[in-house]
């Protein structure tokens, strides 16, 4: 997960890059940063927050230059979170550096292993740091051909963008699995982010993505940004970014991601059609499962109801509850409808069930409610293994899918009817132009060079 | 605005209260407070923050009790907000004491003067200090009494709860302006709070509302409140609590609050039905234009769609915006769902309309995005009166229906057609054994004795 | 304890308020605050926590007006501390009116019950409470008058400054207990401070004492402060500021604090001087022992010598030792000089002896670092009685010197000699012009009426 | 300057080390840091701010194992404070790793550089970084080993404790510039130090000084640290220490610090015998000149007084001052005790002299306060070049005695007298058995190698 932003070209970089980041706040909220560059010299705010306590206008003010690049981090298991922000400066032989990346690297552990039989020292865990390396190792002469042959090194799912003292460096990689796309700013420059609702608040317009394989370069020697086709595109992207991740106002890869999940939740109401499942009403799992319960609703005629509120106002620390208030968790973020949902048989719909707990509680939340049945829908096929292109999903023992047929679920989470998607209706509801990588769903991990 | 609770008879008492506030966070956000009571002894804790903030595992370990009471408060004009903070506690002739309120108290000033005149000092601008002297000037040995003569003097939309070293005293005007229910915890003892909604955490029982002009006490001798009616009642509840303030998931007055703004859409869309407008979606403001929207897509088979994002992670600093950056502020709370509104028709549905701005500045961003028409619904009347009976309304000059028609309204910002709710269909939708307050609608400014 | 400030006719008055305070943090560092009054209304910000913390610029800015009036409060038992702390503000029949009070009253309870069987509320537990009612339930027509007469209730050793809209009266009781200066501001206006030490940074010259049982006056009318003498003076200048509490560098009542150390330095040395005791060096505990060891050193010509070092960096909260660590929270703030004290006879001089725990470990920490004798010496009389007039001593049972002779203290903090000042030694060292409040050494409560 | 600890061999490792560190809080203020190591594994923990704001209970507890390095550090020039503190942990080919170091290197550049242009990165500006990538890059099979090579081209005065898994490797610079003790903890195992003044609190007694060029290492196989002679020792300890930095109640190379200073003071007076100044009293700035003050008042017999009193109390943040409050800032440290000093002739002591621009203020304030005449003796050298061992002064254009004689700053200071200490003086008052380092006096950089 994670979001990554690069601003070049425009005065007030570093606050452009802050709105963007904060419109990608839903990608991260355990740490922030941005690195700038001003006259020959890098200068780098992080910490860990949100986007709107990190920066300040002391901070802002202190991030000079009209180049910038910014980094949302999603959560860390270690210790001290704050080494582990991004993005990661160091000087080279080359001069100064800043990187921040989204995504993860497969071959990450042989690379860094190497590098330390060779002499190399780490000092996080992150990935950047590899990349930093193999850079800084490298012996051309120009930061773009170091570049270019650290990736030949780097194998897995990444978006990078590199900044030196005057120069941006955005990468996606082959398969261009995360998400990355590129926008002009009226009042000046370029944007390129992770995901086009970046786009709204700098007031930038979309031009394109960014292509699977492709180093766009920017400088001041050109108006427009250079593009060098690093590696021949085999492009898969990713499809959890259509079923959770992405914002439903993105538009990636050309689809309006809201739209993409409506035809996953049609696709599960036809699904529906010939089964004698008699329900009142579809209520999604809010805020995710919203635009997919909107779809099943419309191909079905069955009502659309709210079934379930969310409560915004969870804060990070709250009173841990006591023994005799287990399951609280759940429920201080999701309230049912009593007199909406009481006697009522539902057909609730989630975005995806990965180790099934949530929804066992929901389930038991809507019946104590008074729900009469439980029909549970969910808008992604099952999740029987774990993700290694970015998503952080848990250790394959962890997966309830990998564990347990659908009918297991079923009774597991107390459900009175269960079904996922197919993975072919998911492909078919993002539309069927693309080979997507699939891999929680089918195991295919396609990524090897 | 502003929630209050009550806790009696369980040894949780104010980890209850803390979790019931937490569910009433959309009343009040500015500051919050407990006072417990135990061993004639009462322990108060309150401060600037959300409730999440504020009540640590320390704080409740400092309010021991089985009995608590606790606010939520809204905003405060003045500067030291703590100071505003409630409960507020005193020592007076009978003991010790702390109250925590919810209203407003229309004879306030006067009341006050005549205290003041009296020789009374007044260290706050709450309410509840006026009561506080009012009972502590009585010269009636019980407290009950006294509070029953204060009462008398008190002329407001009020719901009050009273603790004194082992009871507690919750009282609602005879108006039952502000909502107030009573349940049972299934762990033992009481539950008073302004919505319905703060039961489900703490695991109890909606019994009933508590009645216009009752007064409800709790005592150690009694296991069952004992009620007392002060005033004879002249029921008219809050028309808002309904069209925008309370949380969907409550019930007031027996009617489910989601239900009534369905109704409200409805009405809307019925009123639409002989006109000639043709739009292709029904988009609500979210989020609490959503149940609305939702009645009208029903009403009028149009399709529902989510054209506007709310971003949840807007904190309470964040940089100001510059000059060039303007109307930022309503952009990073909603954004545009491009794709989706481009070039259509969009039937756009918000709760209420106060001073416009917001509502110009909504129109102009999904035009921006490519809107063709923006049909702008209100599903509440036109609000040309300030609200005196605890309701955040600005002044009568500031009120954009008092100054502008529906049709200078809709010039102004620049929607396509506007339409509001008309009063009827308000009471109709709420449903129609009831006489509601309605004042900023038609300015029946009722409350007299 | 505390200490509180006015400034009058000055544009930067809570600036310089807040300039005194902190020249005044060592008589409290709990709570802060101030009021400043401006075109008719009174501001007011106070919190927890040191005057750097408190008042940052934002806080300045909003205290507007050419007159404040503040205090630094020393401790509080109760929890929550932001309702105990100074100026306590209110509205009462003549408008608004800020108050800050340094003393105690010794009939407060008398007082209060009396207020309150007549029907007033008290929100806090402070003395200040109880004046401002009294001034409140008075019905003459100028706030001097309804001072004067509150005034005439009121039992105790204070000082008062009472804020309204334009005017500022200060109030010092008929014994003169607690110091009270007045000065000059060379920038403009007046100063009252309860330490002439609060003079310096405000660029303020002395003018005089504020006399005991004297009302000042300050309002726009009159260029100097008009003189009211409000009772019969029965000077009673307490000897406790003198040994303890105020800064070496303040003058109170014409003599130098620091002065009257080292001439109870000096006495304890003569009274040495027949004695036999053999020592290598005289040893204050730091701070505030430093001046009488000093007149100790000089008047014996035995070596004055830092044998213990204080260590400032203590902050409010650190790790709590533990059981292995005890006696460490004395060696966090002091550390022996061990290779200036091994194998030394040390005559060790504190300013006085409360419970004997401190010193108790002191003499151990001594021993345990080398030292072959600890002779204690005590610059002040035995504490046998608490005192009521606004020093902070323990209940009776609590002072080592109510329950303990002289020999059986020196054999409870493992002393080699213990000596402490007479009475008469300790008013010769401070001047014989005065008729000194002693209580705390000889139980002499004078303060009656 | 900074401060450095190392504790092996106790099950409370972390908490002694933050006790110790807590000790040395005056070698360094704005962070600190400890790394723990306890089953393969090493846990760090640093921040912004004092000892005991960063350590924790929780911080300590997550500090686990039976051995622990810490740091103060004293500043940064740079922004994020944060990524330059210390302990600087890094993964290398022989597993986790991680320094602390105090001091400076004299090559750092070039091995920078080297170790950059053979394609190292560097995150950070500290010296710690080059250490760790000497020993990353070394191919030795023993870490021993490894260190011992790295030292080879490490040219400086420097103290570095690193730890890894199992073992504390401790090295001090062939010259012992900076120093280094070696206790034993009564609760078992070891602490190595920057000062004595640490062993107190953790209940450790001195054992000897780490010797110059040694490396001492500690192992779960020894019970005594092995100790091994990495170069020939050239001792030249640093004389700055005896003037200011150390505590005054630590040992340093045998010598009590506190009897060095009165030592200075004494040379002072002596210097001054034959002159005909006539003063009444010696003042010292306190807190650092208040030895050499005593000494000199020994000495000449002249009574000591502390004429200027220093205001523990001020915090990092506090009011800026307006322009007609300017020199506020000495002022807020320093008081003059007028009464005292009024009318009098001061000869006033500070422990040095480095930009000159304090000692005029100082000056300015006593003769405000009223002093006759200012007659300044300086307890050390003209300081005349920058040190570049670990002292932290300005750049040689700062320092006041670099472009000024003598008398040319006693005309800049306005003082009616100034002197220095001779260097023979200072190096008599240490103790005549050394070859100091006196670099910031003379010139000579004898670090070469």
């Amino acid at each position: 997960m994670c979001a990554i932003v690069g601003i070049y070209g425009n005065d007030n970089a570093a606050r452009l890059a802050s709105l963007a980041l904060f419109s990608m706040q839903h990608r991260g909220q355990e740490a922030t940063g941005i690195s700038s560059s001003c006259n020959g010299k890098i200068y780098t705010k992080k910490d860990r927050g949100l986007v709107s306590e990190v920066f300040t206008d002391e901070a802002l003010q202190y991030l000079k230059g009209n180049m910038a690049i910014g980094h949302n981090r999603y959560s860390t298991a270690g210790g001290d979170s704050i080494l582990d922000a991004q993005p990661v400066f160091a000087k080279y032989k080359l001069g100064e550096i800043s990187i921040v990346h989204n995504g993860n690297l497969i071959n990450k552990q042989e690379v860094r292993q190497d590098l330390i039989d060779k002499g190399a020292i780490f000092q996080t865990g992150m990935d950047t740091e590899n990349l930093i390396h193999l850079i800084a190792k490298n012996t051309k002469d120009r930061l773009r051909d170091r570049i270019k042959e650290a990736l030949t090194k780097t194998i897995g799912a990444y978006c990078f963008i590199v900044q030196s003292r005057s120069k941006q460096f955005v990468i996606r990689d082959r398969y261009g699995i995360r998400p990355l796309s590129l926008g002009k700013i009226k009042s000046g420059g370029y944007i390129v982010a992770s995901e086009t609702c970046a786009f709204d608040l700098v007031d930038a317009e979309f031009v394109r993505d960014v292509e699977p394989g492709e180093m766009l370069i920017f400088s001041e020697d050109k108006e427009e940004p250079e593009s060098i086709q690093l590696f021949e595109s085999q492009y898969r992207p990713c499809a959890f970014e259509f079923v959770y991740f992405a914002r439903p106002d993105s538009v990636i890869d050309g689809k309006n991601v809201y739209r993409t999940r409506e035809n996953m939740g049609r696709a599960l109401a036809r699904n529906d059609e010939k089964s004698e499942i008699n329900v009142d009403m579809v209520v999604p799992v809010p805020d995710s499962g919203v635009p997919a319960a909107l779809g099943y609703a419309a191909q079905s005629g069955i009502p659309f109801e709210y079934g379930i509120i969310r409560n915004h106002y969870v804060g990070r620390t709250f009173i841990e509850p006591t023994q005799e208030m287990r399951n609280l968790k759940v429920r201080m973020k999701l309230s049912p409808m009593k007199s909406l949902i009481a006697g009522k048989s539902l057909l609730v719909i989630d975005d995806s069930v990965v180790r099934g707990t949530t929804s066992k509680r929901i389930v038991k939340m809507l019946k104590d409610a008074g729900a009469k049945e439980v029909h549970f829908r969910v808008a992604s096929p099952e999740i029987k293994f774990p993700c290694y292109y970015g998503i952080d999903t848990p250790n394959k023992e962890e997966l309830i899918s990998n564990n347990m047929s659908v009918d297991e679920v079923c009774e597991y989470i107390q459900a009175d009817s269960l079904k996922y998607l197919s993975i072919d209706d998911l492909t078919n509801a993002i539309g069927n132009d693309r080979n997507y990588a699939l891999e929680s769903f089918n195991g295919d991990y396609f990524v090897k060079e």
